[in-house]
């Protein structure tokens, strides 16, 4: 351990050659323990070798364009599928790169484009004959011949990526100007195995002051496609799919494995691609599966190297994250030290504290020390408020850390640009040691929490436990729920659909949430077809289990209904189709009930759904909304099932989840222990220390009493964005 | 031509017996030539021979309960769905007619069950082997054995209606007491047939003083389920709907004729049975056929003897009219003389003003003399206001009567309830005048009006012309756009999915019109999956079409498109499946678009669809909502679309229509002709007597101006709900 952790520590400063003074002096005041350097930046001698920890960063797939120039056929590459044109005849000729930015891409003619392409009709759907389409390979054009009049064609194709896409984001951002653009090579090959393996062991040779690697982040980037149109920037960014996984040598080597072929149409799928928001395929759990036991297969071996030199290895839970799935259990055969995400929310909190397998939990927290921030927004420019930034976030995370706490949190970015920023750097100081009293809490034991988990089923399961689609996707019923439960006192578990079939569900489970849209992943889609589901989940609850729906919540066209759980839910949803059914009159229940008793004025769920009406008379309607179903409760045999319209992260709805967790769960006399008055504050109670943390989650003075368990009322009062620690002992 | 007619006349009276004083007051106040009977009323002699023509109202299938009571097995039937059970073992008891009014149902057990009947497993979608399950008809039960546990299990079964619905709506209406239950009963049967023959034959002897036989209307109601729940009085009500033209008989004869069988999921699909808001499927669309081809051969006998009898025959277009068809070149074939419809809209009076085949038009306004309304409103008891309920529905059927217009008006009920509202009878008078004046203007010809055709095209098309589902279905797009250009300067025409494959689009059509909702039989639902469809559609508007879309036009799941003309839109709706995909970032056009032109305030479209994004950076973005698009134009090839994300009939939105209109029709600068400068008035111009006609169409008085086609401004001051007629000659 360094010397200078002591009382301060768990802080990684970001440390910038030429600004060394101010390196250090800031390491100090923030109580930092470790200095980074970041993509873009560089830390000197004098940096490097003042005591603290030094983190480096390392990119395995960029920094190699020598290599890499000599090896063009080895850059990673995806498919693509061209924008649809007409045809206005019985031919139709194609520009397959039109409309995409052509830095990031480049056609590959190597290998055989009538083995790995595919074109398609996309009017009827049906795929066009090989005979009948050629590639101009001087003009990236394809030829379609035999063409239907007003038939809109598509070219799946596979194309090599030639600026790697984090790289690309930061030149661009930060102006670099005519420095190289880097190359991401694909480690698929043996070649690239070989030449990494080497990159590596001298890196770790010239990094002799090098405590942590911290890789960033393995080899695969999240999906993330350019446009060339300024109004089209980016075409698609998906921060859970694995397009860029995509070559001709895996497809052949999982063809090896799994038995069978994977088509270019496959990872195409009519232009929707396997994007996170559709329920995955078993193609597509076969490929994922397939890339997975690869990147853990050759990322261990880079680890292994990274342990010999005496470093230890944490890495980086975004960017280059594919097939790492820190969710799953095989993660912990990497061997990573630690690992570090980049948050703005609680949900993100609860995926890093959440990670199993390592030893280092850490948040980097924003803004990022940039002019403007990841989310687009001026921060460090005139017109930027990086402190309201920052305590905006932290109101967020800190919720998500007194349930799960994190080992370190730390910054990135040039750390020159805070210098003009005095009040941002004395926050900084502040919230370190926040996070350091927290932190503290934690240390014998967890919180005061519900003694039953709360369950989150959609099509992806753990596999994106706390994670949607990259940061807070908001309107999103399923990133909603999430962001109001990290911060919440109950367990929470993340299972599919798959899950449930293969295992049923576990004991501890009192409580499932289901919360999407029609046909989405998150809803679940074509599972809620299947018989099994709607057996398993109607058993459960019929035993006592409670299930919470959100949005459209099993909703799948099916069968003449629309929710598959509607017999449960006692709810169903108009959509046009049975306009001419008349629907049951209702009344709502007069007395509050339980699950609204905190909460005062109007119902604010945001954007929700609409035309929900009554199917089964014994349900209570709790509130409604130009005469459809905002909340109703149902019983069915000895279990209960709540429906929400939606679901907007406020402090209102956090408390109307809660509440409905507990009533869902047929627990209601035991919300009653370590819950705040005030719903705009929240607590956490420690029982091993007997200490109590209490906080505000708003930018406004607030006062509050806390319920203990025994009955006793503590009055509370809390600055803007405020927490207090009250010993109890 | 009776005596009375004179001046006044076009105008049919509901009389009473026991009110004969009354009767003939209101019949000389009102100018009227003809007195009616109405369901639940009588003529006495004194009106009968007062020297008004007579109406005389008759319901074939009703009113021969002796008959029907010995012919039990020939009441007309239905198929009907029981309600979903839960198995919650290996067998499920289902009371089949759990939840449907036993007065309006008797189960059919003559008709073999395990020949007519099915029994569904609704959780996996697959037919019970017949094996599996038992009726016991003491109980009304079926017991389906071998079931899943927690399956969901339904019974398609078939009942007699033991209450003809009408009079069943009409009695409890109007508290009819212990007065026996009209029996309704089938004329498929040749027995049928000949008793109502003989019962017609009666009828036309004892009534020798009728003129008109108004028929209400032939032999099949509109489907009408009612339920046990006072909660839910209707379980289902659609006016367009076959479902009661079933039973074994039909189903032999249909098989004979069209080589193949139904079965009751044929009828019954899976709860949805074959409602108007679905597109028709091939075999509804035959057994449609089959049923209006008996409906005509049987209903013509009837008519002939009318005409033997020296009397004329008109019919009710509604009720009954289930396979009459109207709007089919067929119609004609009846050999009626008149049609009458009760109509609270401008669509519903275009309906009948538009009817072929006839010599007399007559609307039966509203409101109908009962206590309460068939709007459910209460009207000539305490509170209601019938003079104000009046000259709101007319407001809306003036405004179609000047583009189209009837023969005659009247009025339908207990004639003794106006007594004490001296306000409607006056308003009565008044509203009679303006009806003659009205049809007057028509006399030498039409109004003017654009020279091309604006067609509606919906998968029923023809079929449902200026018809949706009974009376205004407000919110649904279809609905809404027919009331507002059913007042509109524009030639209207009405073409179906199958109308465009088999005959293509007529030349003299320059617009068309797709409004509805995703997978709605008004949007077309399956149909945008046929290539066909989108061939002809596409290459029309290259060719010069101009495509309107309001709501989700075009709207299929398929082949990873949303919209299926979106290359001719230019947007697309993201419904969750696609988040992670960017949107283009578009920016409004700044001037005033043509199509907004008349317009001040803000938009108010109603229910909208949202979430509408650029597909094509070319299209114009007119107005926006949250970044959803509300209004956009394209141009394709030389033909133009214009997106409506909604449309509400609305004086704003009347006019924005008809310059979309004019604005697809590339026929900007034709608009100025006739037209008012207040969006609140409008006008219609009769070029052979060179009159104008122009409205107020809302309740307040209203300046306008009205251009005429030689650039001469007309200086117009409105009433509340008051017309003009100028004569400019």
């Amino acid at each position: 351990m360094s010397e200078k952790i002591l009382n301060n520590g768990g802080f990684t400063l970001p440390g910038e050659a030429g600004f060394e003074d101010l390196t250090l002096k800031l390491a100090e005041k923030w109580g930092a323990d470790v200095i980074r350097d970041s993509d873009g930046t560089q830390l000197s001698d004098k940096i490097i070798t003042s005591g603290y920890d030094i983190y480096s960063t390392i990119c395995l797939v960029r920094g190699s364009n020598e290599w890499a120039k000599l090896n063009m056929d080895k850059l990673q590459q995806c498919y693509l599928r061209s924008y649809p044109l007409i045809a206005k005849g019985d031919t139709v000729k194609i520009d397959i790169l039109q409309g995409f930015f052509k830095e990031q891409f480049l056609i590959n003619i190597k290998d055989n484009p009538k083995e790995f392409w595919q074109v398609f009709d996309r009017t009827t759907g049906l795929e066009i004959e090989i005979s009948n389409w050629e590639l101009d390979i001087n003009t990236g054009t394809v030829l379609v011949r035999n063409t239907k009049k007003w038939h809109k064609y598509t070219v799946n194709f596979l194309v090599y990526r030639i600026w790697e896409e984090i790289s690309a984001y930061n030149h661009i951002t930060n102006s670099w100007g005519n420095r190289e653009h880097e190359l991401p090579i694909e480690p698929m090959y043996k070649e690239t195995q070989d030449h990494i393996l080497k990159y590596l062991d001298q890196w770790l040779i010239d990094h002799k002051h090098t405590k942590v690697v911290r890789f960033t982040s393995m080899f695969y980037n999240f999906w993330w496609l350019w446009g060339s149109d300024p109004n089209l920037k980016f075409i698609v960014n998906d921060w859970g799919a694995y397009d860029f996984t995509v070559n001709p040598l895996s497809m052949k080597l999982f063809e090896k494995e799994k038995g069978y072929k994977m088509t270019s149409e496959d990872f195409v799928n009519k232009g929707l691609y396997n994007n996170s928001y559709l329920p995955p395929s078993e193609k597509y759990r076969d490929w994922m599966d397939f890339i997975n036991k690869f990147v853990i297969e050759f990322g261990k071996k880079c680890i292994d190297l990274v342990h010999k030199h005496g470093k230890k290895a944490y890495v980086f839970y975004n960017d280059h994250w594919i097939g790492m799935e820190p969710t799953l259990d095989s993660f912990k055969e990497f061997g990573f030290d630690g690992i570090i995400d980049g948050v703005f929310s609680g949900f993100e909190t609860r995926k890093v504290s959440g990670t199993k397998g390592v030893e280092i939990r850490e948040l980097r927290l924003h803004p990022y020390f940039f002019p403007t921030g990841v989310n687009g927004v001026g921060t460090f420019i005139e017109g930027g408020d990086p402190s309201l930034e920052c305590k905006t976030y932290w109101l967020d995370i800190r919720r998500a850390l007194l349930r799960d706490c994190v080992d370190r949190i730390g910054f990135g970015g040039y750390l020159h640009l805070v210098d003009d920023h005095p009040a941002f750097v004395d926050y900084v100081q502040e919230l370190a040691e926040e996070f350091r009293e927290i932190r503290e809490l934690h240390k014998e034991g967890k919180p005061y929490s519900s003694k039953f988990k709360v369950a989150i089923l959609s099509a992806w399961g753990n596999m994106r436990a706390w994670g949607c689609r990259g940061h807070f996707n908001h309107g999103n019923y399923y990133n909603e729920i999430m962001e109001s439960i990290s911060g919440l006192p109950v367990e929470v578990e993340f299972i599919s659909f798959k899950d449930i079939i293969d295992k049923g569900i576990s004991g501890d489970i009192k409580v499932i949430i289901n919360a999407g849209q029609l046909d989405d992943a998150w809803s679940g889609g074509w599972n809620w077809s299947n018989e099994k589901v709607i057996e398993i989940l109607t058993e459960w609850v019929s035993k006592g289990g409670g299930l919470i729906g959100v949005g459209e919540p099993s909703a799948v066209k099916y069968s003449g209904q629309y929710f598959q759980m509607c017999h449960v839910f006692g709810v169903e949803r108009e959509v046009g189709l049975t306009v001419c059914f008349d629907k049951y009159v209702y009344k709502k229940v007069e007395e509050t009930h339980f699950i609204l008793k905190d909460i005062q004025g109007k119902l604010d769920f945001g954007k929700e759904i609409d035309n929900i009406y009554v199917i089964d008379k014994n349900i209570q309607v709790i509130e409604d909304k130009n005469q459809s179903i905002q909340i109703a409760t149902n019983t069915f045999g000895k279990g209960r099932s709540v429906y929400f319209s939606g679901h907007k992260y406020t402090p209102e709805n956090i408390r109307i989840l809660l509440r409905a967790i507990y009533w869902a769960a047929d627990e209601e006399e035991k919300i009653g222990f370590w819950i705040c008055s005030n719903v705009n504050t929240e607590c956490a109670y420690y029982p091993k220390i007997n200490k109590l943390a209490v906080i505000n989650i708003t930018g406004k003075a607030e006062e509050t009493t806390v319920y203990d368990c025994k009955g006793n009322e503590i009055a509370v009062s809390l600055k803007p964005y405020g927490i207090k620690i009250i010993d109890l002992g």
